[in-house]
């Protein structure tokens, strides 16, 4: 390791005193509080008061500067810290720190989420602030092309979630000189010791053997501080790992390096010995370097021709291929950004990198990267597209979706492979379950459509829509039934063979409509009239046509859907529907009853319960049980 | 590298036969199904070979047999070749390899399940393999204390997935030397090169850097997989892998490292080439080693008196509280084992370890590793119970809980500090997704009990209950409601202030039946008669109850939890009685509308309008609105 380092002593001696304010405000806004973690604060004193003082490149004045420089707690719970930082650079005021924190009402909560603009990301949920930087710092080395840094605060303990794993060989991969990761290595976790302890060595035999660059130091020697982020910072094409040792609750000596301070305010007359001893309330104000000027290399461009193709009805197309085609299309927009989990030729995602490469990155089986990559590239501003098999992109990473959701970022997530319908893998590959997770997320829209120009229309409008928005593709080839200029609102959807003195409403989406108007024709023949309703919106879903056929039908409902029977497309119909107050309501929810095996697809929708002969029978007795 | 081996000259014959013969039975029924994975499986023909015929212990006629070797394929998707070794060992004939797999009705998937006597584990979602084994491995080392050794056939593709490192991460903490992963390095993915293709030395030191050995071989050279196996099996306080080079599609020689063949089978003609160039079919039949006579060390004692502690009504408990001191309780049977996601002071799961240190597993901050362990250690015919954060339990490992619905196995889940009543640490901790995330699992069992006693009795019942039985906990102290010997079945509810004139019932679960108490009591007092259910087991539930309350009060319900509106107890509610037929249903569901923020609880409640006040203000609407 070579010497260089960047800061004056001037610098160094700022940095000192602004160390010393970061732990006495840390100390005051949680013990005001009553809770928090001022320990996990304390002990990453230093490593921030060097990197404000000398490192950092931010321009406080605007948050949205394309040049500014990142900064990640994914240690969330060092929130005092965070803000202890704000308050030193005059974002935050002395009394919004110590009086709002953890208030409600307040922007300066529990855990950092981008209510404040300096934050992009909610942490909280440990090893998710460095795969989300890795989506951010993606964006600056190969998109934008812009010399901002991404810095991450990491905690010792979340080196034990596999996500961190995934993000360093990522990192490595891609050659993301412009990230660092700083661990605070204080060697207490929440509940005892952590499991390397203060192995040093043997963290860095782990970040090296990931590819990245490592540098052990002592991290309350500021020196020291200062050359491994200059170091970090002029290592164009390998992330850092700084691995700092530091010690929990560093400068209130009564709790330093003590267990069962974790989490824990300190009560009043600790608080006021240790801040008497680091000398008492300062007000420091640190003016932080400002980044170079500088744009994204990319300019939106909303407005840019997106030519979807267009399929003759009757044709056999699978969603999944025509959401490669129009999300091929959507490479003319050149903020959309396409992430692949190594399906791509399965997904049809990689049609994406034949027209685009630039914008394709292959995040491998990852798939908690690959959505982290996603939420990193939000914040960035890019439309990406985050695609794998339904099963594993919802569930594999079911905990970063939380997080997205919690973040109010906007992604798109587009699951093939959905439903027993998929055949001879078995149910390992099957989406059972996904409609249900998603629908539960915050601010997420959940699409599931049954042809190719619904979908091809549906994926263009996701690129323009907000949240965590989910597609649902089916992988067998399936007739187009909609021509191709029909419109597809989020919200909406398509009503089929309606009449006024309709027996029954038969409700699919994705693979079932072609089963609901397959039963539909068949109960023609009995003459037993059936609407079928194509819900490919279900969350949010088109209520007052739910309502409207309800009234119609006697209240006569059968809903059918390739997922388990709870909380999916049934659930989402009886929901919406009550608080209708409708005068008669009789539904039956067709899902999938089982563990569904291998097979053919017609022979496990069969099995599932969900075919057009099940639908043929539940819509018979239905008629004939609730007739008037 | 010592040059110690186990197998004769014979022995090494005889597998280099095998091998031919695996290669040819993997391509035979591939391609007579028309799909699978044959190149997957023609790599790893000879690390098996060489498994099967010097190193698994294995009684096929016992495959119950409490000393019996583990054989995990991690790579589910090579199961030709799984289920070639089982042709071999003469437990499939021929008819059914050939002519059923992947068929409908057959017990040979897709991927592996354990529909299979001799497979312990579903597999198939990547990365999840060598995590249960880790669960397995624990149980053989610290629990039954058996010379049983787990072998895991792991594909390079998959050590992408972080749930890997978190796997060799607890192996080497655990000194788990009965572990071995064998590694086929076979350099192609399904959409190209893996990350580090043949860059053996790579993994080698990712390897070592996590706490294994790491042995590098060419897997194709019998005499260095005999070697390495020998050395693995002989490494008694370090897990080893296996990093075996091979080539895709080995013994087909058109195909072999060719890119473009993952997950296709061979066409006919192809496949006969190929056939006729390894020789034809054979019918080698191999015995392999019995293993040792042994029995676990622990005996199980299903009838060992359990006492819960009791506690008064009206005291305050917190049912995280009440679960630590049943779990406590529970240690009196000798098969129950706790893991901790390093959080077990919160939880309260931590007392167990006070009282049964040698069956409490700490596993860190690594949530979908606390799951798998919970996996491995229910195969070994344990009673886990896992415990964290609702919010990191549930969502972080959702993938294995939902491939542990696959594998029908039965653990049991408790997540605390769910929704937003936990207050100040904000939403990235508080659980709004889990109960539709968890009733959307197969098998899936979701209690939500509201006070000391139920939350006792409940975790009592877990212990017998199968399935995925997930119990979700709140973090503050609620006022004791019943007595200590009040019974609570799984599928039950209870029904408070029920007259016959009801006006409106009021549902809910956890912490929101304190404030549907609170709200019937002012109800009361404006002459509205609201009873109120206590609907614990949310699945399944007590449908019976539900429709007779919607009879006696108009169809008048309102549903109140502390999640999201998708998908939870109101969505349960309205599914469980969508098909039953009522004169009337004028259901209001409460849920947490928004994004919430930190704050006090009560405030919180209040702000997601889940308090006592809305259910106040949503009865008295609903009974003017819909009254006769």
């Amino acid at each position: 390791m070579t010497a260089m380092t960047a800061m004056t002593s001037e610098q160094l001696a700022l940095a000192r005193h602004l160390a010393i304010q970061l732990r006495v405000d840390s100390i005051r806004c949680s013990t005001q509080a009553g809770s928090g973690h001022p320990t996990s604060s304390l002990s990453a004193g230093d490593l921030m008061a060097v990197l404000l003082v000398g490192h950092l490149r931010y321009d406080w004045a605007a948050p949205e500067g394309p040049n500014n420089d990142h900064l990640i707690f994914s240690k969330g719970h060092a929130s005092p810290l965070l803000y202890s930082m704000y308050r030193a650079v005059g974002v935050v005021n002395e009394k919004e720190l110590v009086y709002s924190y953890r208030q409600f009402n307040s922007r300066l909560e529990g855990h950092p989420t981008p209510r404040l603009p300096w934050v992009d990301v909610a942490t909280g949920s440990l090893g998710q602030g460095l795969p989300d930087a890795v989506g951010i710092s993606l964006a600056g080395k190969y998109l934008d092309k812009l010399d901002f840094h991404t810095w991450v605060l990491c905690g010792d303990s979340e080196t034990a979630e596999g996500s961190v794993w995934e993000a360093l060989d990522k990192a490595s991969f891609y050659k993301l000189g412009n990230l660092t990761a700083i661990v605070d290595v204080n060697r207490l976790g929440q509940n005892g010791p952590t499991e390397l302890q203060w192995e040093m060595d043997r963290y860095a035999r782990r970040v090296e053997a990931f590819g990245a660059r490592a540098i052990v130091i002592d991290g309350h020697d500021l020196n020291a501080i200062d050359g491994a982020l200059t170091q970090a910072r002029s290592n164009p094409d390998q992330p850092t790992v700084v691995l700092a040792r530091t010690i929990k609750g560093k400068g209130a000596p009564e709790i330093e390096d003590k267990n069962g301070w974790h989490g824990k305010a300190l009560p009043p007359d600790l608080a006021d010995r240790a801040i008497s001893g680091l000398g008492g309330v300062t007000h420091l104000r640190i003016a932080t370097a400002l980044p170079e000027a500088g744009t994204s290399a990319i300019t939106p461009s909303p407005d840019a021709p997106v030519t979807v193709p267009t399929w003759d009805v009757g044709e056999k197309v699978a969603t999944r291929a025509a959401f490669g085609a129009a999300l091929s299309a959507l490479a003319a927009r050149p903020t959309v950004v396409v992430l692949d989990g190594e399906v791509g030729n399965s997904t049809h995602a990689g049609e994406f990198r034949d027209v685009c490469p630039e914008r394709y990155f292959e995040m491998f089986i990852a798939e908690q990267q690959l959505m982290a990559s996603a939420v990193g590239l939000a914040v960035r501003g890019y439309i990406p597209f985050a695609a794998s098999f339904a099963a594993f992109l919802i569930a594999r990473p079911y905990d970063f979706i939380r997080m997205a959701g919690v973040s109010e970022v906007s992604i798109r997530l587009v699951g093939t492979h959905a439903g027993v319908e998929i055949g001879q893998d078995g149910p390992s590959q099957m989406a059972l379950e996904d409609i249900a997770a998603m629908r539960a997320i915050h601010s997420s829209v959940v699409l599931y459509p049954c042809d190719a120009p619904s979908t091809a229309s549906l994926v263009r409008t996701m690129a323009d829509t907000d949240g965590i928005v989910y597609l649902r593709a089916t992988r067998g080839a399936y007739p187009v039934i909609y021509p191709s200029d029909e419109q597809f609102p989020i919200g909406g959807c398509k009503v089929h063979r309606a009449a006024p003195n309709d027996d029954v409403t038969l409700i699919g989406a994705g693979v079932t409509v072609h089963e609901c108007l397959a039963a539909a024709e068949e109960l023609a023949k009995e003459d037993v009239a059936a609407r079928v309703i194509d819900l490919y919106s279900i969350k949010p879903l088109d209520r007052d046509t739910l309502v409207d056929a309800c009234r119609a039908t006697g209240g006569r409902l059968i809903t059918v859907e390739d997922h388990y029977p709870e909380g999916g497309l049934g659930g989402a119909v009886v929901e919406a529907l009550a608080d209708a107050d409708l005068p008669a309501l009789h539904v039956r929810i067709l899902a999938v009853n089982g563990l569904p095996a291998s097979g053919e697809p017609a022979e496990l929708l069969n099995a599932a319960g969900i075919s057009a002969r099940h639908i043929v029978e539940a819509a018979r007795n239905l008629v004939g049980v609730s007739a008037p």
